[in-house]
Parts: C-alpha cells; sequence; structure tokens
C-alpha cells in the first residue's frame, strides 16, 4: 500500500509516492503553471496524481492522497481558503474536486505544516517531542510539533509564526501588519535589501553574480557573494540571522522547544545561517540555561519535504477515520 | 480530604485549602516578609501551612500542599531556581523542606502558571482547550493550556510571554534583552510613564492623586485617573493596551488559542484595559476571521488564583503519583 502527497506551490507541483513506513517510493516534479488558473493547476495535480498511481504498481494500491498548499486551507472541508501566491485560489474544494476524480479519500493541509510533520516523522525531528519548524522562503511560514503531535490551534492556523511583529515601528508586511519577523527576514527582504545596497553604489560582487541585472538577485546569488567573502552580502546575511534570532528567541520564550528545525529555500544548505540563528537566539534567551538543551538545526528533507508530510498527512488523517470506524 | 495551596510572593503570602472539587474552604493571607530572608519565609510558610491544616479540620486530611513561586522553579525537584523579587531565593529545596517539616507531599509551581491552571479548572477557562493567561503585575508572566493541559516545555518555562521581543530597537529589560513586552507594559513600566509625564509637567490629576509624592504613584493611581477623565492617564493605559496588543496578536499567530485570560494585579477590575487588548489585537491580527471566534476575558479568580493553582497542581501531581504507582 502507498499514500501520494502532492505539494501544491507557486511554481512546482512536486508529488512523491511514500510506503507505510514513510519511505519515498516514487518522486515526481512538474511545473504548476498558477498563472493559468486554478482548473488548469488542478488539472495538473490531478494528472500527476495518475501519473503516480500508474508508475508505481504492484500490491501499491493507494490508500489515500493529501495535498499541501501554501496559504489558508481549511483542513476540516478541504478547502483551499486562500492562496495568496496562486492567483484564484480563492474558496477552492481541492478535497471533494480530487476526491470525485480519483475516487481515493483526499485531505489538504497547509505546505509548512506538511513540512513540519515529515521532519517531525521521517526528518530531523524524529524522537523529539516538542519542536518548532520555520520554512524561510518569499515569505515566512511554521509548523509546531508539540507533545509529538502537529499543534493546529483553535482554527487551524497556529504556526504564523513570520507574522508575530518583532518591531511594531517596522515596515509593512505583505499582510497588512507593521514589523513582522517576515517583512525583515524573508527572501523577498533579502533581494530588496541586495537591490538596495547595489542602487547605493557599494562595493559587491552581487551586481557582477547576478549579470548586471537587478531582477536577477536571488537569496541564491547573495549566498554565493558571502561565501566569496563580499562583505555587504555578509552583512545582509548577518541581518537576516539577526532577525530570525529575534523571532526565533520569542517562540524558545513562549514555548520552550526542545529544536528548531529551519527550512525553506533561503536556509537550505546554509551552514552559516544556522551558525548565525544560533547565536542571535542565545544572546537574546532570557534564560541562558536553556541554550543547553535547545538544539537549532536544519532541516533534511529538502525541497521534498512538504510532499511527503503531505502524504504522512493522508496517512495519519485516514487512520484516524478508520479507528473511529472501528469504535 | 482537601489540598493546600500557598502562593509565595514578594509581598504576601496566601494560603488557600480547597476540596476535591477544587472549591474553596478556607483561605488566609499573612505578610511573607521577604526582606528578613529566605529562612524566616519558609518559617512563615510552615506557619501557614499548619495554620490552615488546623482550622480546617474534620475529615478533611491534607493529601498534598502546592507551592506557587514568583520566579523560575525546577518542578521535578521542587526548587526556587530564583525567585528575582525575593532577596535571597536562589537555589532552595522548598519543596524537601516542606514534606520535612509537615510531613506531607508537595509540589511546586511557577505562579502564573499556578493562575492559569486555577482559572481553566475552576475560572474564567472552564471548558476552553487552548488558552493563554498572561499576568500584568510588576513583570508581566504567561501560562498556557494545550490539549486541555497545562504546557510546560522541554524544560519547565514555556510561556514566558513577557520576554517576548516587540521591538528590538526598544529599551533595555530587567531580563537583560531589549524591547521585551515587559519592558513596555508591565506595571513598573507604568509607573515609569506617569512619573515621567508628572516630572515634564503635563496637565494631569495624577500628582494630586498621589498626594504630590511621585513614590506614590501606582497603576492604581493612574487607572482612577484614567477613570476621572485624565487625558494623560487615558493616553498611558491606551499605549498600555497597544503593547499588549502586539505582544498577544503574536501569541494568537503562534498559537491560535480561542481565549486570553487577562489577569494579574494591572489588570483586575480594568475593563477599560480588556477593550484596548482587544481592539488592539483584531487590528493585528493577519486573518481577521479568527477575531470571531477569539475571547479576550478578565481573569475570574482575582489575587486567589496562585494559591488555588497551586492546591490544583497538588492535586494533578499526587494523582500522577498515585495513578503511577497502580500501573
Amino acid at each position: 500500500m502507498k499514500y501520494i502527497g502532492i505539494d501544491l506551490g507557486g511554481t512546482n507541483l512536486k508529488g512523491v509516492a511514500i510506503d507505510r513506513k514513510g519511505d519515498i517510493l516514487y518522486k515526481k516534479n512538474i511545473q504548476s503553471r498558477t498563472e493559468e488558473g486554478p482548473e488548469v493547476v488542478i488539472r495538473n495535480i490531478i494528472e500527476l496524481i495518475q501519473n503516480i498511481t500508474r508508475t508505481v504498481k504492484g500490491d501499491n494500491k493507494t490508500i489515500a492522497i493529501g495535498i499541501a498548499a501554501a496559504g489558508v486551507v481549511d483542513i476540516e472541508n478541504g478547502i483551499c481558503t486562500w492562496l495568496p501566491n496562486l492567483p484564484g485560489w480563492k474558496d477552492i474544494a481541492l478535497v471533494q474536486i480530487i476526491e470525485e476524480k480519483i475516487g481515493t479519500p483526499a485531505y489538504l493541509i497547509n505546505d509548512v505544516r506538511a513540512m513540519t510533520l515529515a521532519e517531525k516523522t521521517v526528518g530531523a525531528g524524529q524522537g523529539i517531542k516538542n519542536l518548532v519548524c520555520i520554512a524561510i522562503g518569499t515569505g515566512i511560514g511554521g509548523g509546531i510539533i508539540l507533545h509529538d503531535q502537529l499543534y493546529f490551534g483553535d482554527e487551524g492556523f497556529a504556526g504564523e509564526i513570520g507574522h508575530q511583529v518583532i518591531n511594531f515601528n517596522g515596515p509593512k508586511c505583505t499582510c497588512g501588519n507593521y514589523g513582522c519577523l517576515e517583512a525583515y527576514a524573508s527572501g523577498a527582504h533579502i533581494i530588496l535589501e541586495a537591490i538596495r545596497m547595489v542602487k547605493q553604489g557599494a562595493t559587491t560582487i552581487i551586481r557582477d553574480l547576478a549579470d548586471n541585472d537587478l531582477n536577477k538577485i536571488t537569496p541564491k546569488i547573495v549566498a554565493l557573494a558571502a561565501r566569496k567573502g563580499d562583505e555587504i552580502a555578509k552583512e545582509i546575511w548577518e541581518n537576516e540571522s539577526f532577525y530570525l534570532g529575534v523571532g526565533l528567541a520569542n517562540l524558545v520564550h513562549i514555548l520552550n522547544p526542545e529544536m528548531i528545525i529551519v527550512g525553506g529555500g533561503i536556509a537550505e544548505g546554509s551552514d552559516i545561517l544556522i551558525d548565525g540563528i544560533r547565536t542571535a537566539v542565545c544572546e537574546r534567551l532570557h534564560l541562558g540555561a536553556c541554550t543547553d538543551h535547545l538544539q537549532i538545526v536544519q532541516c533534511k528533507l529538502g525541497d521534498i519535504a512538504g510532499a511527503v508530510g503531505a502524504a504522512l498527512w493522508s496517512k495519519y488523517s485516514i487512520n484516524k477515520v478508520i479507528n473511529r470506524r472501528k469504535r
């Protein structure tokens, strides 16, 4: 038997099939083509699921399908309430559509909550009871595991750690609020800072690395510049660590987790960032002692975490349904 | 049978006896006389416990004793690690001393965690699964109930919501960090603001209400002035609501609780503050919808909450021990 997980992102649809232990049987990425609207994207999702079903055969019956989506989702009713980076994705009953087309139970989850579940179950957080996962990409998302379980809160949006305010006098965030962590430390902010420095005429190799085209500046390029010793790029990453340190120290004071897992496009492969965050968190902790226990680590599953987590979520959800029926 | 709870504060020792339903059988306050050092305070605690034991007689055997202490406590080992407002209280094995003197199992808990447990069990939070309690006194403490249970985190200090940073460029906090919520919204801060305004020569009745003595200014006096329509006092409370709103909106984004319970000396009886906080939280919430569900309410148990919570904690703790023995 197998579980299929789909990570519905702004650029790619990532699909995996996992077995009951969580081992990956198969994975496949296709473009999501979000600019063509929800109907096309949904068709692509269904084709990807069918492709995975066909490819992973044998006794590998598909038990359930999980979809991880970047945004606000209603997990109870399987509705994508609002996916801000996907044009037209408001109040779309994705689970119902997929179940009708495929005939297999489907479950929806926020993408960072899915990543968190994947890291807890088969990634960096195995055996850890209380942990926080932060995903730093274009925005900043989060997921929380408490007492070995995903914590959703009253209405399912617990973990929105990117929208904690770290400076109420700070710049406006995409959410409309001021001084959110996301407004200081997202991938979008790193790009803006790099562009600002280049425009100011600062001595930096960032411009060269981006082929003299400001539109080509990415966090990866800024990271590359930092690794080459570029002082401006290093400063951008130091600031990044500082802001993340403030936000994550807040989480430590509130939740006192055993582990913080840092993931998302910006953080992947960035040892410098993890070290910087560790320093910044420790400097700010009220109770110095806790730093002995607190682990700050990189995510293990990389860009497949969301899809794996979606598959695990479908496994968890259908088992809950089956157990309820048994009673 | 009964459970005794003691709230060990900087000024008073508050003692209660409760029955197994949590109803209060008896309560008594004495001065803690912390300035005379831990030995005297401990003697006072023991006398208070003996007094309660003697007074509440009949079939009311004392099953367990709970102590709520204002500061960092090691609940596993029953040690007051650090009580910043009580001179000399560092690494004191309070539980062992009490158990030796009284001969009854004793349990230790942080005072705001105790208050949270009391409000959840017999106060404003009955029937609420996920809630956050904030206690605004000289400092700002917190307690968190998740899935109907007190949440302590990895090392027992989860809930230190007063030390979340709401402005990393902010003023220095007593903890050594900068821009903590406590540095903006504690009782101490309200007094400082009032003194600053009076010294600046602002038109306010605060000076008169404090008998022309700046040392006599208290949050209560500032509240009284606000109720009398004093513009300066009203502004101080508006700012207080704003800062608390920022910090509590952060908690909502992180934990998405059903309820926030506001307590502590500053908040008691202050409807204005609750309304102000509600407005300030709602303004800052990323997902407007959540405000429909979110309840922001005043604590119900007043200044007895810590002692009641300590007694409930002793009941919870000894039942855990008994259940473990049964297995």
